[in-house]
């Protein structure tokens, strides 16, 4: 039973939350970590703590995306984990929603994933090794009322990885999404104490990511739900 | 038991095939049509067939689809009945994909449905009463190899659909996704003799459509899924 | 476009609300009607109405079913339209629930359908011809909390059905599953004045039916939701 | 961040191939394992290789079941983690399919899964601590042609498992329901040399197992779906 390694992971749309359970998961396996982000200002502390760089790149930006890939290759080495974390949330009635806005929302959400994992793909097909991620929410598989534009995008998103699964998968590339249902708890926000794991754990969520990149490739994931144990679904 | 009765139909991304049929069956239920298309040159014939009138329209341009929605409130009155039928299909190995054609798949498969959608849906709430229909694939449920554009652009406008339904749906619009699994049969394209109805028939497809329209709200269905008998699913 | 055309009805698991409806409908259209219910007791005004006639039949066990099919073929005809309505709704905490009920709900809810849709396509298929629907419900594709067995029997009913739609249609038989999501209006049970249509009119879910039954094979659908404009879902 | 910690586990439906790898790893990590099959004889060796004690059960018969559970209790103690690895497969044209090998398919698959879930339940729920798996197959979310029994088995086992998901992990019982998509690799049966891994390794799938039963409770998977990389879906 041959376990995957991994030696460079970058994480795109990173923020403090998931991203930097992943960060410190990867660093702690060896992985050396890129964090990618539109702005680069809040990854300081996670840098100097996980030994990850930061670039700043706007994913919906193909010309962007390009040269962070190649940064990345430079400075760090052809990443052989992709994890792509961003996504864009305009909410509200249906008829107040904003074009612009919801243009922008697909775009972040699900076109940015594209180029990023055309550009992750062009570096692991020769291999035939990799893995790329999405996290995807349960607005991936559910339309939400007031949430047109979200679903929109985390659908598109969804298609994406299934059909890069059916492509991909059988040249060797693991891929994998993830419908994370539930609020994420931070720093800024915590379940009630009489709620106790009711908000997910970004370090639990990385564990999972974790595990599915190790699956062997006799026995491989493309889809997995995480949820609270106390989660109304 | 009250079926639902309509007086004006606009259809978005019409071309010969299912556009026509629809054109015919409204035109014949005593229904005024408008139909609208990047180009209407080839929309002469139907028009004088069935008394439309045909718009030119770029729906994945917001102001477009704003005048397209004034121009025929002026001429004809405003739609109760709106079908998007518009959407790209940029396909081939995930590697060669260009980045721009992704964008415009996405952009006429998914927001152009919701730019249509919510003038529609701006004319129709007020009255709490008329129909948004939308045109799917098998993409839309199933991201295929080889095909991770039309996935995007198919899944987003399904979670654009699941979306309405659950918003606006309570609010008397009656909104429906429909999965068209398989080819549909045109002038330029027919199925063997010895495989008879093995393509779809445009006017069986109208045909569903309007049985959906005809619901009474105590009984609607969101989503159909309709493929020949003879297609492997 | 080639609409089929119907003959005899049989409709198992027959009571008041929906197989009422549909027999009804069915006999509007000069299609004479079999009504099979464990007791016919409360089927004497239906079959009054609409000329139908009613049956006594387990529909568990193999040996009624195949008397049944037999009477039918004799005093009627061949039905060319078979409905199974029937379901057992066993309910409770998980740890309440009774292994035997359980064990009958699914052999009610499945098995029965099992045992009637063979009987039905025996004499179906000879022809190239004819329907089977079925009935089911919200719980047959989402298992609720207090509801093993009733999710237990509808899931199977569904897998069933979705068996039989990829085996038997391209043999010219339609195979359709109903998920009927909401309650069912009746004499007994009507929504609150304020909340109109709330509750599915069982004219409607017929109506639905019969549309189904009536799309040519060039456009079949094997699965239709059905529920009211204000139902959650 | 709280890894679950178990004790005893109880394999029902144990054969050779997954539950030899579960009774295996779960040696490994320390775990006492009983296992229960309709005949003990092939278990011998895995007891021998493992210290497991094997138990002949007949899961479909409430008695047995209830048994099962008491002598576990006794001679181990109570398990924290029960697998249902039971299942039949009768296949076939639907015309040929035997009702009594139907109605035998969903008891061990499906009716046979409530039993043994029940007995599991009523043992973990005062704790509030424990986990119940459940062995799916594609059948379990597609109705193939020719496999009818199968699927209604599958399908009411799936029912099950989201049915309790619901209602017993807010009250810490995991729940999770394998899809295993794709042939198991055995010694009997083993993919050509030049497909390599494209049957699942029953090593690959008891780690996810695994992987699912450490999950902590702030995000816990109800299902996984497992296929090798090369399987068609």
């Amino acid at each position: 039973m041959d376990i995957p390694e991994y030696k460079i992971a970058l994480i795109v749309g990173a923020g403090e939350g998931l991203s930097g359970s992943l960060a410190r998961l990867f660093s702690r396996e060896g992985i050396r970590v890129a964090l990618a982000a539109r702005s680069t200002e809040k990854l300081g502390a996670l840098c100097s703590e996980t030994g990850a760089r930061a670039y700043a790149c706007d994913a919906t930006k193909a010309e962007d995306v390009e040269r962070l890939f190649g940064l990345v290759e430079r400075e760090i080495g052809t990443p052989d984990i992709v994890v792509y974390n961003a996504s864009g949330r305009t909410r509200g009635p249906f008829l107040e929603l904003v074009p612009a806005q919801v243009e922008q929302t697909i775009a972040i959400s699900a076109f940015g994933g594209f180029l990023v994992a055309q550009e992750a793909a062009k570096r692991m097909l020769p291999n035939r090794k990799g893995a790329i991620l999405f996290t995807g929410a349960s607005a991936s598989v559910k339309g939400y009322a007031q949430s047109a534009p979200f679903a929109m995008g985390k659908f598109a998103l969804r298609g994406l990885a299934q059909s890069m699964a059916r492509e991909l998968s059988p040249q060797g590339i693991h891929i994998a999404h993830f419908v994370i249902d539930g609020g994420i708890r931070s720093k800024a926000r915590v379940e009630p104490a009489d709620r106790p794991d009711s908000m997910l754990d970004p370090d639990a969520i990385a564990l999972s990511y974790w595990n599915v990149l190790q699956q062997p490739r006799s026995a491989w994931s493309w889809e997995l739900e995480l949820r609270p144990w106390v989660e109304k679904f």
